[in-house]
Formats: C-alpha cells, structure tokens, sequence
C-alpha cells in the first residue's frame, strides 16, 4: 500500500495533466509548450520536503467535525499541493533575484542553459496554475471565494517579506549593518517564511472545515507566526551549521550579505573591535572573510546560544499551544513537532 | 476643469496612496519600503498613454443601461486603473525577460542601478495590488467573483501568449526561422496582447454593468482579439518604421529574433536566396546586420504591404461590429477608432 506521502505526490502527477490538457483542450498550446510547462513543474514542484503541503492533510484530520473522509481527504490533498505550487512560485522566482546557484540538490531552475529569464514567466505561471486548481475543484464550495482572498493575502504578505528581505542592504553601496537589528529581523521572516510555510496550510485547513470566524483566524495566525519564526532562525543557523549534502545546497548567506539571525545575533554581543570586523568581512564572497565570520560565530558561541533559543522557543510556543481552547490544540502541536530539532 | 485625462490620472494618485496607507496600517512596513513602492508604481504606471484604462469609462458609458453617474464613472475608473497596473506588471517583467533598456522615454525599472533584479518582485507587488484594489473597490459588488476570475484569466492567457513567444526560438542553438508561422504568430499575439489589452476593458465594463452571459462575451472576445491582432501588427510595424522619439523606444525586433509580423511576412515572400540572407542576419546584434534585414523588408516592400494590410482589416472589422446586435456596437467602434492609423 501507499504511504501517506507517496499517495500525496501521486496526486501532484494528477494536478499536472490537468492544468496540461487545459493548456492543450482550451487554449490550443503547441506540444512544445506543453511539454516546456510539464518539465518546468516536475523540476521545480517536487523533490522538497513537503511539510507544508502534507501539513493541510494532518490539520484537516485534527479540525474536521465529523472524521476524515475520502473526499475530504482528497480536497485537503489539492489543498497542499496548492502551497507546494505556491512555494515552488517564490522559490524559483527568490533564486534569480538571489543569484543563487542550487535548489533541492539540483541547479535552480533559471540556471539551466535553455531557460534563464524564462524563468520568470515560469514563475507566474506557476502563480497562475494556483488559482485554476483552485477554480477547478473548488468553485462549487462555499470556501472558494475564501481560499482565493486567503492564497491572495498570503501572496501579498510574502512580496512584503522580500521587499524588506531585498531593501534591507543597499544596493551599491557601502553595506549598513546597523540595519540588522531583531526588530527588522523578526518582519521580514514572519512575512516572508512564516505566513505562506505554516498560517497557510492551517487556514486552508480551516476554511475546507468550514471555520471562517475571525477570532480563530487570529489566534492562528498569531501561533503560526510564532511557530514561522522559530522556523526560519532553524533555518539560517542550518545555513551556517547545517549538513550541505542533507539540506541539498550549501549556504551563502555571509557571503550574501543577508539578515540572518545569526549576524543579527553577533551584531547584538560584539564588541566595537569584534564588531569592526563583521563591518570588514560579512557580505564578502572570497573564502578568507567567510572564514572570518565563521570564525567570530565560534567565539561569541553563536552555536550555543542557537541552541538554548531553540529549547526555550519550543516551551514558549508549548505553552501557547496548551492555552488554545477555541479549536483543538493538535493543529498547532503537531506543526511544532515536524520541526523541532530539525537538521534539514 | 480637469481633462477626463487628467482626472483619470489624479484617481491613480489616489490608489497608491491606498495601497502606500494598507502597507503603513496594516502590515507596519518601514518607510524606506513604503517610499520604495510608491516610487516603483510611479515610475512604472505612469507615462503610457493609458489607452486601455480610460476605454473602461468609454465601454461603461456605451454599455450603461441607465447611463453614467459620477459613481460608476468612478468604478470604470478605477478598473481601468487595474488594467493599467496589471499591464505595469506585466511591462517591468517583459522588459527583464527581454533584456530591454527603455520603456516609456526612460530606463526600464530593472536598469536602475539600485533596482535591479529587484525588479522582479515590485512586478509580483504590482499585481498584487491589482487584486487588493478590486477587494477594497468591488468585494461587496455582484460582480466581485467575476472580475478576480477575469483577472486571473486575462493574466493566464497573457502568460501562455508570453511563453509562446520566449520559446519560439531555442536558446543557444541556431536561429529556426521555420517556427516564424503567420500560424504561430497569431497564436502568440492573440494571447499576449489581445486579451489583456482590448478583451479586459471590455470584460470589466461588461461585468461592471451587469452582462454575464457567455454569448456576449464571447463575442467580445472573439472582436477584441481581431481588434488586438490588428493593434499587435501596427506595434511590430513601428517598431521597425516608426519615430523613436514619439514611441518612447528605438525598436529591436530584428536583433532580438522576434517573431514579428514583419518577419513572418518577409519568409512568407523570401525567394530562397532572400531566405538566406535572413537566415545569416536576423537576430545579430551588429549594425551592419540589422541594415541588411532592413534593406530586405523594403526589397520585398513590406511598408505597403502592411498599409494594404491596415485598410482591409479596417474593413473587415468594421464589418464584424456591424453584424453585432447583442450589445451596443459603440464598444468596439471607439476601441478601433483609437487606435487606426496611430503613429505611437
């Protein structure tokens, strides 16, 4: 039998040859396009982790009022994929904009020799296909008008994030590290990551159940962009500490210049010479000043204090958690516990 | 008193303050990025000459049952605005895509050197806003539903249109002049410029005045997308024969390989020697070689064939509205009249 995942990724392979035959039935599109958009989504929608996608499936088990149905299952499913094509939108669009080099294992998308800025173009149509899996399967419900604001909303949330994720350092010119502060750090994460990897999959999931009142909506979004937090400070400490051939890319975010908790967190206890020095080396590509930050890291123990956040943030948002009554508990605890201690 | 230009453009004024207010109070954006986007959408909304925004209003008040009050000029208005922006979208990734260095008489967006490939993501806030426009203007109208799906239909077909034509040529491999079909050229006109650019005016004053039926929009769109193939036809014209300083750009069709009308017409006409010719020329950057294209085109008197071309289309199209008795002709005869013979 199936596994839970397998079944899931199955169903991607289904979404495909519809959102195919439209292009090919409807729209009269040549094979070649056609068989351009169905490489450019197997490359770039599958080969993830798939927590989020696979998230809407475990939220919905956890809110449904009557148990799990084949049907309900299957809606949740498409759900999931939705955000997994959301994400695969971001991320092929986020690699060009970072001049990145891998994705996933594999060279990104826009860096393949016949594609390059088509990439862009690719990337909204991964936007595009979306909303017309949301139109096929669920213009009949009454979430439908729900879901397109929600994924909207979401989408906009992310630019924002990327906005300030872009505009934090200024181009050409001399880089500005006063501008790394927790306050700037902690907007761009929880619009950027947090929003579309957690609050989306548990509003999806709340919607497909038929929970529209504002307070729950509120409270989730407010658990979840606690838990998006947690996720990203994991995920720039991964960056710099994580295992390249587990995460299937090896980090650059020193050499990128970027607001990463972990320079945002050196900045916090350097002292003027120390912090001299990041001014000198940080957001330089050669191995010499990446090995100097590195290097820095180690003695203010940014390992250590990484790993103390983590303990005491997974008791903070325990505690939040625990205190949740207008909707069951599990829907958060079980998002909580497919990250902690992860090291991918 | 204000032009009904001016005044069209004064409500632009007023949109972005909207969406500047929505980043400010709602998600608490610094103002570095607030100030950024307000400038991203001057910069980029601005300076065309607003033809398909202000034939919303013209559309509206040929198709109001009861007129037009200052209140649903007001709403045509702002939907034309919409169309603006999406096009704005739609222009700052084109011109990335495309490698181009001017839009409008200035620097594409992405030129800029501190805007970059930042640009990427001012396009995606671009159609956002879009989107939350229409939620702030139309979510408590009928014809709310029907216009985000019109949006997303008009941006889907606009993006095929968009592939269609980035793929009609490999990328590093020998130019393939056998794909520059008359076929394949409306395919990729009709997609990428007619829906958005005459199908959507009409659509949004449609919806905005009730007509939902899918008789009369397909009509529409089946007028709409002549009247675009025509319009498409005299931009590849100009961008050849036409005064740089009046369009805003200096074409470069020719050394980018387009699939233009031009082309198409000229392999249509080509003796095998003339073939030759194109197959060593067409697509190369240096002067000597865009001269050679160019003496071609006249050898083979494309300028008159193109002149024969806009009189009987004028014609024929002319003859498809009178046969409309549906909805008011005035729709379509003030979409043709604007653009007839237009030099920019």
């Amino acid at each position: 039998m199936a596994t839970e995942r397998e079944e899931f990724i199955a169903l991607c392979g289904d979404l495909k040859r519809d959102m195919l035959e439209l292009m090919a039935r409807e729209h009269h599109m040549p094979q070649e396009a056609i068989d351009w958009v169905g490489e450019m989504i197997d490359y770039n929608c599958l080969g993830g982790k798939l927590n989020r996608g696979i998230s809407v499936i475990h939220c919905t088990e956890a809110l449904a009022p009557s148990g799990m149905s084949p049907e309900l299952k299957r809606k949740a499913s498409i759900l999931g994929w939705c955000i997994e094509w959301l994400q695969a939108f971001f991320l092929v669009a986020d690699d060009i904009m970072d001049d990145s080099l891998m994705r996933r294992g594999q060279p990104c998308w826009y860096r393949r020799p016949n594609v390059k800025m088509i990439a862009i173009n690719d990337a909204f149509l991964l936007e595009t296909f979306v909303f017309q899996i949301l139109k096929k399967h669920f213009r009949s419900e009454p979430c439908y008008l729900g879901l397109v604001e929600l994924f909207h909303d979401v989408i906009y949330r992310t630019e924002l994030g990327q906005l300030l994720d872009l505009t934090s350092q200024p181009l050409n010119a001399e880089p500005d590290l006063t501008r790394f502060t927790l306050a700037r750090y902690q907007q761009i994460v929880r619009n950027k990551t947090a929003y579309y990897t957690f609050y989306l999959s548990v509003a999806c999931a709340m919607l497909l159940c038929g929970v529209t009142d504002d307070d729950s909506h509120a409270l989730a979004k407010s658990i979840c962009v606690d838990i998006g937090e947690y996720f990203q400070i994991q995920d720039d400490f991964l960056d710099c500490y994580g295992d390249a051939a587990v995460i299937g890319k090896v980090g650059t975010d020193i050499q990128d210049n970027k607001c990463s908790w972990l320079v945002v967190q050196a900045l916090d206890r350097a002292t003027p010479a120390q912090r001299e020095v990041l001014k000198q080396h940080y957001g330089k590509a050669d191995a010499a000043s990446i090995a100097v930050v590195k290097k820095l890291y180690e003695d203010l123990d940014l390992a250590t204090l990484f790993h103390q956040y983590e303990d005491e943030t997974y008791v903070k948002i325990t505690e939040q958690i625990a205190r949740v009554t207008i909707m069951p508990s599990a829907v958060f605890t079980m998002l909580v516990s497919k990250i902690f201690k992860r090291n991918k």
